[in-house]
């Protein structure tokens, strides 16, 4: 996507050096835009870990570059296990993480030492390929649904669409996931207006989602994620389009905490909800999310700190409870397949159970 | 309650002078316990307004005495019937402000204006009176909830309550509404624990309702309003239980924004879902809260910004969206009688429902 008019991509290695690798450190918007440069498997988990990259389809993308960094240093059978590991542990409920690395290890474990390093690198860019590739296929899947809406409504209504999170282009290598079909249909010429929920404890929506919204010029407001319960009973959303970190084989969603509680009230308030994925996203090992899926616990200081830019222009934290308050705070937790109206992947649209995700990957089941 | 030891209630009138009103300033906590001494009604409509004064009862309660600030300067029947519209209007979906003047006015219109001032001292001590006494009844018969799930999971276990923005003693005269319970049962000896919302956009769980629990010694831990579902679905949460800005004769309930996503959670998930208030607050004029209650849309700088004690020791608000962002600030949702387990009166519980109100109230049916 671009900025001001120049082509991005989330993640890329240097067209000078050939290996190193570049991202937005996303920790920095709204604020500043800088490109890091990682050098190392560790820079890439430190990344990872401390959310400069983030989102489900980013990270497996960047771990995989990881992988290739790591094995520029050491390529015997016992690093590459090893740097797989750790990088594969650096956050534990996004399913895309795993699947890269596994893919990634399933490419290099056959091929010696020596040609790893290489191998890896045009893997990991296969990955992003593939990824950007299936977003857009999302978003087209998706745009029907919009335009769906706009033939309803006839083409002077604004489509409201509410959000979550960011699952927009920063999270994947290109395009978005719940985004993507945002971003065409602005494009085609649909009227369409965003709700941002801001997304404590991380405020993901009020950076990330406003500002790729906001570079592409598609109209938003961001609002407390206390807030869309209220706009639903008032009719002010016409459709809900989150992404997601995991999704099991069941149609159960693990996405950004909060996310349940949207689709409660869009089942309350007849709002359709819907999921966008790549199939990558897709654990067919799990069953039962809300059982199954290991919600990552974050460090407290998200919720009793909230970073912003301050009036003298300084992005700082600051404390909104009183000293010594505990927080908590999952990162995460699960929708059921019950409350979610369908899935759409780069195959198409699909009901949130197995047999939905059957129908469009059969070759998974 | 007490604030280190000594006890205070939210109000008060300056006992040398007698006559002054003193609140605490509460956009000032949880980083600064300040006094303010209101002189005038204009001072009194401005703390309203600005949240120096907030919650429910207490809103009331001040205005009462805003209006007994203003008859000292003028007590004929004009500046009467005008100061008190003015008070009204300050804040819309409260209704125990607009109780409270009605009171007031009802009151004094007979009397000679000279008799005025006088009177409007008193019966503005007796809403603060009455107020103080009926959350404590509240409590009492919200601490029979809190009893009745220690005797079924035995005294070691902890009741894990959650609660939404800040219905505590200082959102009221004393005591609080949703907070009463709470307390009472922790000094009877029951181990409770309250996960406690942060309350975006302004943050009155973070920073007030951690504050007060945190003086009474009550264990509490804060949390993003986005988890309270994920922690409903894994069995910690036993009960909620919130306060009101007013309930419909139908048993429909408002209250601060995202009140009703707690609500739909608490019902998917089979945990009680309780609303506290005093009679005050009931509005027998409403029946259908979502179509009828008016709902105060705030300034979008509540959702862009965020106040706190920066790095330095300093309370300052920092932006979190990008310049120029969109926000949308609706302050309250309404919560459909349905999601209602039942209400906590001064008179005892009863259904969310007009034949519920009506068998402890028949007097104001």
């Amino acid at each position: 996507m671009k900025i001001n008019g120049t082509p991005y991509r989330s993640v890329w290695v240097d067209e000078n050096d050939g290996w190193s690798v570049h991202i937005f450190d996303q920790t920095r918007l709204p604020f500043a835009l800088e490109v890091m440069r990682l050098v190392s498997q560790d820079e890439v988990a430190h990344a990872i870990r401390t959310m400069q990259v983030r989102g489900a389809p980013l990270i497996g993308a960047v771990a995989a570059y990881g992988l290739a960094l790591a094995l520029r240093t050491d390529a015997q059978d016992a690093a590459l296990e090893d740097n797989a590991a750790m990088l594969a542990a650096t956050r534990p409920t996004a399913i895309n993480l795993r699947w890269a690395i596994e893919r990634m290890l399933t490419h290099l474990r056959p091929l010696p030492p020596a040609e790893r390093a290489q191998a890896a690198y045009a893997e990991a860019a296969r990955i992003c390929d593939e990824d950007a590739a299936q977003n857009e296929a999302i978003g087209r899947h998706g745009l029907e649904l919009l335009r769906a809406i706009a033939d309803r409504h006839g083409p002077d209504r604004t489509i409201n669409i509410l959000t979550h999170c960011n699952a927009g282009w920063i999270a994947t290598v290109d395009w978005g996931t719940a985004l993507a079909p945002i971003y065409m249909a602005h494009d085609a010429g649909l009227k369409v207006h965003v709700w941002v929920d801001e997304t404590r404890p991380r405020n993901q929506g009020a950076a990330l989602t406003a500002w790729e919204l906001g570079s592409h010029g598609v109209p938003h407001t961001v609002i407390a994620d206390n807030a869309g319960g209220h706009l639903m009973q008032h009719g002010q959303v016409d459709i809900v389009i989150v992404g997601t970190d995991r999704v099991t084989r069941s149609g159960d969603v693990a996405n950004k905490i909060g996310t349940y509680l949207k689709a409660l009230a869009a089942q309350d308030n007849a709002v359709p909800f819907w999921v966008a994925l790549p199939s990558t996203t897709i654990d067919w090992t799990v069953d039962d999310g809300i059982k199954e899926i290991p919600i990552e616990e974050r460090a407290a200081g998200e919720v009793t700190h909230v970073a912003g830019r301050d009036p003298q222009g300084k992005v700082t934290q600051v404390q909104i409870t009183p000293d010594g308050t505990n927080a908590a705070n999952p990162a995460f937790d699960v929708t059921p397949a019950r409350l979610v109206t369908g899935l759409i992947t780069e195959k198409g649209r699909c009901p949130a159970s197995q047999a939905g995700l059957l129908s469009l990957f059969p070759e998974l089941g």
